[in-house]
């Protein structure tokens, strides 16, 4: 089902232009490089558009969000609606703070994004929810259930985005179609910057595929198997920080043969 | 004696708000996921104060300062102080620069810090001794003796806080009681950031414990016993990359019975 | 030949001063405390002078590159060049906005670097070819020939500086001398950062050998050494994340012994 979409992103090397947060941005760039792609993280207003201009999609990621940033985000943005460029955005805490949330709405409102990846709470936040966010990691009680996966429809429909959520469950929605991912592992939410790097991932994934929806279930599948991997390659005495290494270590190694086996998805 | 704080920290998963630096805010926010805290990190001063006044701790972080950063601190430091959140301040730097030293104090006169964590350096610097600090990580000569305890006392006197002092023994007062903690191992100061992570590893303590002198020298105690983990299962040809990979490790697999057993300390 | 540099380095413990970019910040700091060398970040411009200053070397780094971070430069350049203190330029991602390009050239012409480390498309672009830069990472077609070979020794000539360039095969040259390294594997540019590292680990060699020319080779080689020993080290189902532990891992065991013995280069 996901026509060749690894071997395609190794030979592309598409470049992907993050704007995104100092916590995660180290494995964000190790995770797209192990996969085949080809990162660049640049946030200074003055040159985003430009470099955004020159690249295959761009990750806009609202963690560590600041005024600066939000500025070189709507020129970046611009450039990518105005080229047809992939846009994926990560709204990292939309519920944490006003000021996060209504310039996530004002990008919303100022930029077509082709995909939008969050947690339950995010997604809550950015449709109009009251939401109490506790953190931005995914630990909140992530059930998926018919309410959660309307929800996810309805944003899909009224934003003209594809939505994803991350969760236990993964729910991924153009509105019109509708698939459930249940790759994973339970240690996931207790690595910091999975939502980030698999965003990220998206990106290229989608930036190497006309069918943008299968792309991002193509992402989140292959996210999810590499995370397998890693846990049954975890030894007695590892924890998060080894898991996080043997995550990116199997996204190296990861491939279509692979991802086609593995991948465990149901279109609702 | 420690009141069985890691299983409280698990089930309350306090959220940890860092004002902090991007050299170490990664392995900062996995250790706090290792110990099951919950960490956000936000220093737009737009949000920080909403932020903090959600968390059930802030930590306050000098490294790669800037002065949008103080901002923010001081806004968030205010918040804290209004609300009895729990605040804990890493004076990383102390000594490096005159911009870094008079605004550390000007910090320290606008906002009460519960607990104030250092190299000796730094907490020379802040106590109006002249120093002359070489680099930011813990590799001075840092023997402690009757001086250097006389020092931290007196400083836990002067500003109301608790001063914890990290070293090849760590010093930990009140002012009325000092602790001395004799765990870690020779190869933590190899790592950039311990400093860092065990600041923020306070503030998840102290944010769960009333008593938080007894908070400060079990985040202490717990940090050094995980650094003798990691030590022991450090392979011949492992170094300091694998010990940081390690200690984190150790800290998922931590708890209150190895706490009570393996923690190391006096009482001056 | 390279006169027990490593020793020096562990007993004179340089402090390296470094304004660079978030993404690698972590590991940088990492590789230097391997190898024996004291790093601090600092980019505030209100402080960069004085902790320049204080420093050993100073390592100027256009990742992630910002208005805020050039004025931090330009007075931490100029407070090296006071005080002959070496400094080396790393122009990450030179061609890739004319912002990033155009800022780069300016500092060159306000500051004397005493090396300069880059790829071939960062070194072609600040020598004024034209070039179409992807990305940050060295995944161009960096084979060496005798054309590139001239482009060093006259990039060296024109700007007065050890230029040295990271590929299959790098290139150091002061004009007059030109080295061919041969270490390292192709693993390494899968690895964000590598580059980075090199950087900043050449200003420590620089900082304590006064022949900067061969303090730079050794620092090449030393970098492909660490990473031959880390492929070397790399289990079956380990990748790029694994790798770089590995690297840094490397270069915590590595000594002047080890360097002679496996060092591979040619003088042309």
């Amino acid at each position: 089902m996901f026509n060749n979409i690894l071997g395609k992103i190794k030979i592309a090397s598409p470049l992907i232009h993050c704007i995104t947060n100092y916590v995660t941005a180290n494995d964000t760039a190790n995770l797209l490089l192990a996969a085949g792609a080809s990162p660049i993280m640049a946030e200074a207003p003055e040159e985003t558009a430009e470099i955004t201009a020159k690249s295959s999609a761009l990750c806009i990621n609202t963690g560590v969000l600041s005024e600066n940033k939000l500025l070189a985000m709507l020129r970046s943005g611009k450039a990518a609606n105005d080229k047809g460029i992939t846009i994926v955005l990560d709204p990292v805490g939309a519920g944490i703070s006003d000021f996060r949330l209504s310039n996530i709405k004002q990008l919303m409102r100022d930029i077509h994004f082709d995909i939008i990846r969050g947690n339950i709470s995010e997604i809550r936040a950015i449709s109009g929810e009251a939401v109490s966010q506790k953190g931005v990691d995914a630990n909140e009680n992530d059930n998926f259930n018919d309410e959660t996966i309307e929800l996810v429809k309805s944003a899909a429909e009224k934003f003209g985005s594809i939505i994803a959520v991350s969760g236990k469950n993964d729910i991924i929605s153009d509105g019109r179609r509708t698939f459930i991912v249940k790759n994973g592992c339970d240690i996931m939410p207790a690595v910091t910057g999975g939502g980030c790097m698999l965003s990220a991932l998206t990106a290229a994934f989608a930036a190497t595929n006309t069918n943008k929806l299968i792309a991002t279930v193509a992402a989140f599948c292959s996210m999810g198997i590499c995370g397998e991997t890693a846990y049954r390659n975890l030894a007695a005495n590892e924890g998060n920080a080894s898991f996080r290494i043997k995550m990116i270590d199997a996204m190296y190694s990861f491939n279509d043969v692979i991802l086609e086996e593995q991948a465990k998805y149901e279109i609702r």
